[in-house]
C-alpha cells in the first residue's frame, strides 16, 4: 500500500488532537498539513495548540506551520479529516470537497445529505458507493464521507446482527456519556463531579436518527431508511473516556433463546475483518459474560479503542432483549472511526 | 401528639446511623435503644459504631450501651426501626413482631410477605390496614411495616399519577445508582472513581417486583398486584447520593399531549398532605422545567431529602413518555422514608 | 441592631452568587441592589444570572433589575459588598469609595494597599481602624474594607495563637484545593477528573504575603508586616468545597509538649466571641483528635461552613510543629468572610 | 540472557496481579509458579483470584494451580518475587531464603534489616553487595532483596543528584497519593470520592526513614545511614495511579542558581543507565517545565509507568529549594521496582 499525505482540518480541537495522536505512527498516512481557525493560522502547531491528549505532542507536527482551512492552501495532500466543528464544517467540508480535495468528517453536518456515506465499516461499508453520486465536482475528485455520532457506533454495531436475524421494530437507550465527548474545556468540573447530568445538548436527535440512515438499504445509489424508530435518553457522567449505552430492543422475530442471541454476538463477524485494515480492530465486538463488564475506565481502550463492548444480556419484560454496549466516543466514537473510513477507502479504491 | 420511644435495630449500620441523624431532632420520637449485632452489643454506641455520617454523633446516643436485637431487651420502647441487614432481618424482624413489638423496616425481607404493607405514604396509604390481617400476636400488638427498595420510590411516586389518569402497560427504566446505596465500606474506590459498573446485585428483582405490589388494589386485606411489566438496569455511578432514573413508560390510554402530563405531575397532590407528618415533605414531587435537571449532587437534599425530582418529560417514540426521577437514596429511599411510615402510623392509630 | 440595605457587586459571579445565597435570611442585612456587567445590566437577575447554588435563586433577587457597578445607581444602599473580578474591581471599588459608599471586598486589589484593612475578625480586629486614615472621601464616608485569599484563612487562623505564644519564624504549607475556588465554569472537568493539578497561577504569592500584614503591628495607623517567610505550593483537587492545607512551622520559642500546642488551639478564644456577631462559628477553630480528621467532604461545612478545621497536630522533625487546616473556600474563606467583617463593622460603628 | 523461572508469592492480591501484567511479555523470566493463601491454594488461578487488572488476565497464568507459600512447593524457580502482605512476609520470605530460595521482595518487613539491600537500581545500586553478608543458607544461595515504599521511590530519586552534588540537610514533604496504593477492596468509594484524607496509617515512618538506608554509605558490608530529617505528611486523593509529592529540601551547600538545579536533573544520568535491563526507563527522571505538570492521570504512566516525574522546581523562601515529583506507585513504587531489581542481580551475577 503506497503512502498518502494527509491533512487535519481542526488540528488544535480536540479531536483534531487525537487524529494527530492516532495518526502517528500510521502505516499508510502521514500528516502533512494542518489547518485550524484564523487564530491559529501561521503558528507553529505548538505554539497554537493546548495539547491535552496524555501523549506528549509528536514532534514530527509540533513544528507544522498552522494553516486556514482553505483548500487552496491544502493542495499538496491527498484528502483531509475533518475535525472542524459543526458551526463551520458545512461551508470548509464543501470548499474542499468543491476543489476536489476528499473529506473524511467527524462533523456531524453532511451526515444527513443524501449522497454522503454515513459510514461505519463493519456494519453499512456498502454505502461507501454513494460517493459516486456526489456533485461536488465533476470528474468526482472531491468527495466527503462521514462517521456517526459517538453513541451511535457501539448502537449500531449491536444493532446490525440483530436486524439482520431478526429485524427491528423499536429500540430505547440510555446514554451514559464520558466528559471527553464534550471536547476542552468541555464539561466544567463543578457540573460534573459526584454528579449525573441528565441531559446532553442536540445529542438525542443524532442518536435517534443516524441509526436509521446506517441499517437503511442501499439501492440505485439511494439509502432507504430503517423502519424503526429509537428513543434516547443522553446523559453525561463523570468518566475520562467511554460512552456506556443501557439498551432495549423490540425485534420483528423473536430468538428462540437469550442464548442464541449471545451466540449471534460471540460469532458475528466484521464484513471487513479480512480486508487487512490496520486500524480495525480484530474483534469489532466483544461479548463480556461477567455481569460487571464492561465498564468503561476497565475496557474503553481495548483493542487500541476500536471495540465495541457488550454484556449484560439479557431477555427484556418490556421489549424483548436488554443489553449495555460501550465504546471509546473519542478513538471508535470519533477520529478513530474517520480513520478506519479512510483505510477502507483506500481499499476500495477511492483514494489513490 | 405525645411522644413515643423507638428503638433502632442495626443501629451501627449505615442505614441505622442514617435513623439516628434524622430522628436526632425529631418532634414525636426518642431513641430510647440501639441494637446491633453480638459484637457491639455491651459497647457504648460511640465504641461500637464507625459513625460515617457527615454531622457529628448525636451525644445522646453516644453514651448510650448497645443492645442484642432481641425483644426481651426491648421491652421500655414502643416500637422499633429496623435498618438490619437481610441476612438476620427475617428472624430478628419476626421475633420482634411476636413479642408485640411493632417493626417499621428497610430491610427487604418481608416486602413481599401478603400480609405486610410494603407502604409509600404518598402512594399507597390504604395499605396501611394490611396490618390486621397479620398474626404475629393474637392482641395485634405487634406487626411489620416495610418501605420498598431506593430506586423504587421515585419510580412509584411518579407512576401513581400515571396509573390513576392513564393505566400502565410497561415501564423501562435505567437507574444510575449513588454510592451510599451499599452502605459501608460499600463499593471500593477502584471500583467507581471514574467509571460506570452497569451491575447491582440482587437490585433489578426488586426494582421489577416492588412497583407492582404498591400500586396493587387492596380488597378484602388482600392486594391485588397491579397489571404491568417493568424492565430495570441498575448501575452504579460515581454519586454520593441520589439515585437518578432514566424512565420510559407505556400507558393504557394516551394523554393528549405532554403538557397535559406535565400539569398532572405539578398538580399532583400527596393524599396524606394534610395530615400534619413532620417528615412529609411539603411537595414530594417537584417537575423542573430545566432540561439539566434534576441532578443527584445539586438536588438529592431537597425538602431535606424527601422530595422526588422529575425532569425532562417527553413524549416517547418508544413506548408513551419519558422522563427522569431522582430521589435521595438513603433518605427518601431508606431511613426517612421508614420515619414517614411511622408517623403515618401513629396518625392513623396503629401505634398509641 | 437596624437593618442596612446592601449592594452587591458583580452579583452574578460565583462570588456573588455565594453572597446572595448567604444574605437570604440574614438580621441586619437586606439585599437592595445586584450589579454587574455591561452585558447583564437591565436585565433581571433571574435573565442575567446562570445560577450554579444548589439551593434555588431566592425570589427576592430574582426579580431586581441588575445595575450598572457605578455609584450613581446605587445611592440607596448604605453599603456594597465586592465580589468583582480583579480586572474591574480597583476602578470600580475605588469609584464606589469615591462616591462615599463603603466597599466591603472579597477582590485582591486592595488587600496589599497600606490604608486598606485586610482584615480576618478573629485574627485582627484591631486593623479595622486602619479606614480612618483613608482618603476616599473628605468626610471619611467612603472607604474599603477587604478579606484575604481563601488558603489564608484556615492559614492565619491557626497562625495567630501560636504568633502569640511562641512567636513564628518560617512556614511551608501545600494547600489542596477545591475547584469551587475557580469560580464558574472554573476547572474544566477533563483537567482535574482523578488527578490532581500541581500549580494554581497567582496563588503561592497571595498565600506568601497576606498573612505577614494580617499578623502585621499596627501603630500609628500603619501596619508593620510581621517578620516571618511563609512558602506555599498550591495544587487543585477534585474537591467541590473547602481547601485542605498541609502546614509546618518553625516556632521562635519552643513548645513544652506538642499537647501544650494543642491545649493551645483547644482553648483559643475568639476576640470577637462575645459581640454577637450573626455570622460569627461558635467555634471559629476546631481541632480534631481523630487522625482522619478534618477531611473536606465532611467538615467543610461545619458551623455554616465558618469554621476553621485542625487535625494531625504533630512534633515535627523539620522546623517545629505540623498540622493539617481545613475551611470552606467559598464561604469562610469569601463571602462569609466578608459578611463577617461587614458585622464587625456595624458593630464597631463604622457602618451606621 | 537466560530465561529464568520465577515464582510469585501473594500471587491473588493487587501487587501479584501487577506483577503477573508486567511479567506477562518479559524477555527473562517467565512465571512458573503462583502461591497464595491456604483459602487459595489448590484452585486455578482463574478461580482464586479476583482480577482487577484493566487488561485480561494472561491465560498463560489462568490455569495454573495456585499453591501454598511454602518453599517446597517452589523447588522448580530460581527465585520468587513478593508481593506478600506484611502480616506474613516476615515468616514466609525468612522460610523461602532459608531454603535456598531468592526472595526479591516488595513487602516492608525486611527493609531495615541490616543485611537486606533496600534498593532502588538508579539509586544505590552498591547496595547490593550487601546479600553477601546474610545468613540465611551457608552457600548463599537464600537471600533476600527489598525496594522501598511507594512514596520514597520519586522522593530518593530526587534526593539522590541534590545529595551528591549539595548535600541535604533535611526534607519536609506532603504526598497526595493514589488510592491504588491501598490495594483492594482497599479505600471505601464513600471515604474518598470528592475528598481527602488528610492521613494513611503507617505510612509516614516509612517515608521518614527508608530514604535515610537508601542514600546510606556502604562501608564494609554495612550502611551508615544519611545523616538528615524527613517531615512526612501523608494523604490520599481521589486518583487511580500515580503519588504525587510536594517536597521542599534543605541543602547543606547553596546551589548558585534555580536553574543549576534543573541542569542537574536534566543531565542526571542513571548509574545503571548502560546494562541493558529490559524494564529500566530510558530516563528515569523528566523535569517538565510546564508548571501545571507533572501530574497523575497524566504521566504516571511515561515510559511504562517507570519514569518519576518532577516539575515547579523554585527556590524556596524556606529551606532551599522545593519542587513536586511524581512516580506510578504500583509499577515505579512496587512490582516494577521490585522486577528492574531482579534485572539488576541477575546482570550483576546474583541470580544465575
Amino acid at each position: 500500500m503506497s503512502n498518502f499525505k494527509v491533512g487535519i482540518l481542526g488540528a488544535t480541537g480536540a479531536v483534531g488532537q487525537k487524529f494527530i495522536r492516532l495518526l502517528q505512527d500510521h502505516p499508510w498516512f502521514t500528516i502533512e498539513a494542518l489547518g485550524a481557525s484564523e487564530r491559529s493560522a501561521g503558528k507553529t502547531y505548538r505554539e497554537a495548540a493546548n495539547w491535552v491528549e496524555a501523549t506528549p505532542m509528536p514532534e514530527s507536527v509540533a513544528g507544522l506551520t498552522v494553516r486556514d482551512c482553505k483548500s487552496a492552501d491544502f493542495g499538496d495532500v491527498d484528502f483531509v479529516f475533518s475535525g472542524l466543528d459543526s458551526s463551520v464544517a458545512t461551508e470548509v467540508e464543501g470548499e474542499f470537497a468543491r476543489a476536489g480535495i476528499p473529506v473524511i468528517s467527524n462533523a456531524k453536518n453532511y451526515r444527513q445529505d443524501p449522497t454522503v456515506p454515513l459510514l461505519v465499516p463493519e456494519v453499512n461499508p456498502d454505502h461507501i458507493t454513494m460517493i459516486e453520486s456526489q456533485t461536488f465536482t465533476a470528474d468526482k475528485s472531491g468527495w466527503i464521507v462521514t462517521n456517526p455520532n459517538c453513541v451511535v457506533v457501539p448502537l449500531v454495531t449491536t444493532l446490525k446482527p440483530l436486524a439482520e436475524k431478526y429485524g427491528i421494530r423499536s429500540v430505547i437507550l440510555t446514554s451514559m456519556q464520558a466528559i471527553s465527548g464534550a471536547g476542552y474545556p468541555g464539561v466544567p468540573s463543578l457540573d460534573i463531579l459526584g454528579n449525573v447530568i441528565p441531559y446532553i445538548g442536540d445529542e438525542e436527535p443524532k442518536v435517534e436518527s443516524e441509526p436509521l440512515k446506517l441499517l437503511g438499504i442501499l439501492e440505485n445509489g439511494k439509502v432507504t431508511f430503517a423502519d424503526f424508530t429509537v428513543h434516547a435518553t443522553a446523559t453525561r457522567v463523570p468518566v475520562i473516556n467511554g460512552h456506556l449505552l443501557s439498551i432495549a430492543v423490540g425485534l420483528d422475530s423473536k430468538p428462540a433463546s437469550i442464548e442464541e442471541v449471545a451466540e449471534l454476538f460471540r460469532k458475528w463477524k466484521s464484513p471487513v475483518a479480512d480486508l487487512g485494515l490496520p486500524t480495525a480492530p480484530a474483534f469489532p465486538m466483544h461479548l463480556y459474560e461477567d455481569q460487571r463488564y464492561p465498564q468503561p475506565r476497565l475496557h474503553a481502550d481495548s483493542e487500541g479503542g476500536m471495540q465495541t463492548a457488550v454484556g449484560r444480556l439479557r431477555k427484556a419484560g418490556v421489549l424483548d432483549i436488554s443489553y449495555v454496549a460501550m465504546a471509546h466516543n473519542t478513538v471508535r466514537g470519533a477520529a478513530g472511526g474517520a480513520i478506519l473510513n479512510a483505510e477502507l477507502l483506500v481499499k476500495k479504491g477511492f483514494i489513490q
